[in-house]
């Protein structure tokens, strides 16, 4: 087991996480804390860190050091950023911090942030295609990323505190300080004149950019409160841009979302993605929670064990691996790598009747390999105690609609009625078509669950031959295994499938 | 580690269960099946067990048989109860088990299932004085509790299963085969005279009783599907009852909550518990879910680990320190119980200001103990996830209701808005003085958090002298450890105090 602290010092807030890596390789989080203590106020006038600012990231460190003490924590990576490193008094600040402290924090290069922000997404998005930005106080670092690998990437020193102070955007909004302000930025940012044009989503980072998905969350009643990936196309953005921009400060801060400390910095931060959306001409903005402090986790974690890379081949994947070790042996791997085996094989061998394609294919996979995890909470109602986890874990590789209809199936596979899943919460998050889906793949779920009732993989392959009333199901077993409780269990579904289906199953054993 | 079966065989159903206690002395589900195999059928007739009831059971036990030897365990606990107990063939039929599968199987005595029962019950519900009924395919087992002890307990030889075949129940209920029944039934259990005008809540075990929590949850819109400790007022029985024996046996079929497997049997389980209801006079049924299988664990458990008595002295105490021990480690033990130490003292030192009492005070502790469960879903949120979990889990000695409450205290202790939990499934369960009561609460476990934020638990002792205005809190700390954090941390919750309470809190350190 190793533990790890990450501090990162912005220009805005400081950020502390403990993070633990347990013996099976599943890591999970200890410890949060978040301070804001705007370190860059007043940087822009004097190029300086303000005693005041420095004062309160000093009392924040003292904290976060003794915390590290009473948890018995070695191990910290601390790294500063823009405000430090565009401040005269920047390596004074650190030599101090060390002194006083012990917390060997260095700063960043632009470049260097830039490229953490890529890791924090590239292992928690399953995107492969697109523009990043992570908007700190004082900077912003842009990336283009194609085909997964970062091409090209700069940092620009403008934030959203740097910004705020140049054009005075505190308050009320002036109309010309605003088209002063989104001119200036448009300049700053053309520095990158790679950015043009892309037609490419935006990935954002960074306090604005999860803003922006909070009050569109706010407004189009979005029932899950999670902020890591989620979806705000160009128009949202742009409707939300014209609030923000045109209310007065007092109204502004009722913007439901919008929290009072980040009422005043939110005008230049959404003048900054304002004009990387007209840049680039973005359809639309995927906010990551995921940053910095993850790719300075995922860096560490993949050479810990000596992966040739810190990027994991399938991030999916690795995250479910992830969740499942971090719940103590509850499940059980062999059961659930058979039920995943199985209901594959019927996904694959039933295609002609479903028409499915591969990625329903993988939300079938998926909640076949999550579908018992609910039982570490009660093992009674244990179907949907997993759904509920699978909407809740930190699952990376969907999208957040399709991490909920992977929650579904595995809800859904014990047999819980259309009503009582339909009136389960986030419920009306997903489509009728999507429903039907989640009807017919958790009937897959639950037949494979069925097949290995006795825990001891009894089906090897299945070969199904389909009639104009009848799926004919020929089941190869294990040698020497007895199927009859298998069959029996099995048997008690076919009802079910006759519903989804419209025609019967018939299973031969040999 | 230690692994567990146990297979309870009666007559109208077998059951498999399969336990685990961990080492740190917790234990959990790890299996369970059932099957409906009516051994009991015809036994009315012949007094024997049929050919086809006892191919059905072998079949099963075969199953079992098989997945203990697939999950590798050797302890097993197999109990026959009325069928076997009353067939003449009964120990014939045991023999062959053995000589089969290897099974040992053994009749228990009509006063050995009682006792299984009571223990069952008395340890996962909290109520002390009542008249408990375990009614099965081919007996009732009745037994008083007063004070929490067993003080009259008796088998009598009617059940579900043996009465509908006597007075030919099955399908249209006939009204005068119906008033027959009545009147046997009422003079078999007066056998046991002391259930006359008791006026003590019923608490029933087994199928009937399940499925009336069942169809009464369905007809009030119940919001959670838990029948343990589920609470059936006279009213709601009689309703109930005249709905399953006035209507024709296809609309029995109907009726919401009652499964097809049950809808024949359900008239003369319905008889039998109206008359129990009739004769001792009692307001309520209260379900347990728990029986003679957890008696049994429950036995096998206190003895293994050398326990004076085969009940634990505490059972909301015995079950969230079971639940969090099978949680692998998530939760910081010294943290959750600073928070708890600390929540207690501001609860009893703001006595004069909140007015709750013993039992609220037990709410606010166990949402102490358990709120940071939730970050084995996920860290982000976890205030939330935990509310989902303490809903759900195998908690007990809290009434459904109660549970609820200690659920939202823990959700809402991070300052999830009040429209966030309001839409919160199961909110509506709760009344609006119970929310105001969630709040207050839950403000003194944000500020027992709040203080114990460098999880070294600074706070030692708190006392508060209440001025008009103002509660002045006065807080000692442990020798020599900073509390800068702890104030700062505590202080936020300043304006949440203010709107809860009224007054303002200062806080005063020494």
């Amino acid at each position: 087991m190793e533990k790890l602290a990450i501090i990162d010092m912005g220009s805005n807030s400081i950020r502390f996480v403990v993070l633990q890596i347990n013996d099976n390789k599943s890591y999970s989080f200890l410890y949060q804390e978040k301070e804001s203590i705007r370190l860059g106020q007043g940087l822009t006038q004097t190029g300086e860190l303000s005693d005041a600012g420095m004062e309160r990231a000093m009392k924040c460190l003292k904290v976060y050091k003794h915390i590290m003490e009473v948890m018995e924590i070695q191990n910290c990576i601390a790294v500063a950023t823009a405000a430090v490193r565009n401040a005269s008094n920047g390596d004074e600040f650190l030599k101090r911090i060390y002194a006083e402290t012990g917390v060997a924090m260095t700063v960043i290069t632009g470049e260097r942030e830039a490229y953490l922000g890529y890791l924090g997404v590239i292992n928690t998005i399953a995107m492969k295609d697109f523009l990043l930005f992570d908007l700190g106080g004082a900077s912003v670092e842009l990336t283009l990323v194609q085909e997964g690998e970062p091409v090209h990437s700069v940092s620009i020193p403008i934030g959203a505190v740097t910004v705020t102070e140049k054009f005075n955007l505190q308050g009320n909004v002036d109309a010309i300080a605003l088209q002063d302000c989104l001119k200036f930025v448009r300049k700053k940012l053309l520095a990158a004149d790679w950015i043009k044009n892309l037609r490419l989503p935006l990935v954002g980072i960074g306090g604005t950019a999860r803003t922006f998905a909070k009050m569109d969350q706010r407004t189009t009643n979005y029932e899950l409160t999670k902020v890591h990936n989620y979806i705000l196309p160009a128009e949202h953005f742009d409707a939300l841009y014209t609030e923000i921009t045109t209310r007065t400060s007092a109204n502004r801060k009722k913007i439901p979302g919008l929290s009072s400390e980040r009422a005043d910095l939110i005008v230049a931060g959404a003048a900054v993605i304002k004009t990387l959306f007209d840049t680039a001409g973005s359809p639309e903005l995927v906010v990551s929670g995921c940053g910095l402090r993850e790719g300075l986790f995922f860096e560490y974690y993949t050479s810990y064990f000596h992966l040739p890379a810190p990027r994991f081949d399938d991030i999916l994947k690795f995250s479910i691996r992830n969740f499942v070790g971090t719940l103590g042996g509850i499940v059980n791997e062999s059961h659930c790598q058979q039920v995943t085996h199985t209901a594959g094989l019927l996904f694959d061998q039933l295609k002609d009747l479903h028409g499915y394609g591969e990625r329903e294919r993988l939300y079938l996979t998926t909640a076949a390999q999550l579908h018992d995890v609910g039982k570490i909470i009660n093992f009674y109602d244990h179907a949907r105690h997993s759904a509920f986890m699978i909407g809740h874990a930190p699952l990376y590789g969907l999208t957040q609609r399709e991490q909920l209809i992977v929650s579904f199936i595995a809800g859904f596979h014990h047999g819980i009625s259309r009503k009582t899943l339909r009136a389960y919460r986030y419920a009306n998050m997903v489509t009728a078509e999507d429903w039907a889906m989640v009807r017919k793949l958790s009937t897959f779920l639950a037949l494979a669950e069925a097949s290995d009732i006795t825990y001891e993989q009894v089906v090897q392959d299945i070969h199904v031959t389909t009639a104009e009333n009848v799926a004919v199901a020929v089941i190869t077993t294990a040698p020497g295994v007895a199927y009859n409780a298998a069959d029996y269990e099995m048997n008690q579904l076919t009802k079910q499938f006759k519903k989804e289906f419209g025609i019967s199953l018939l299973l031969v054993w040999k």
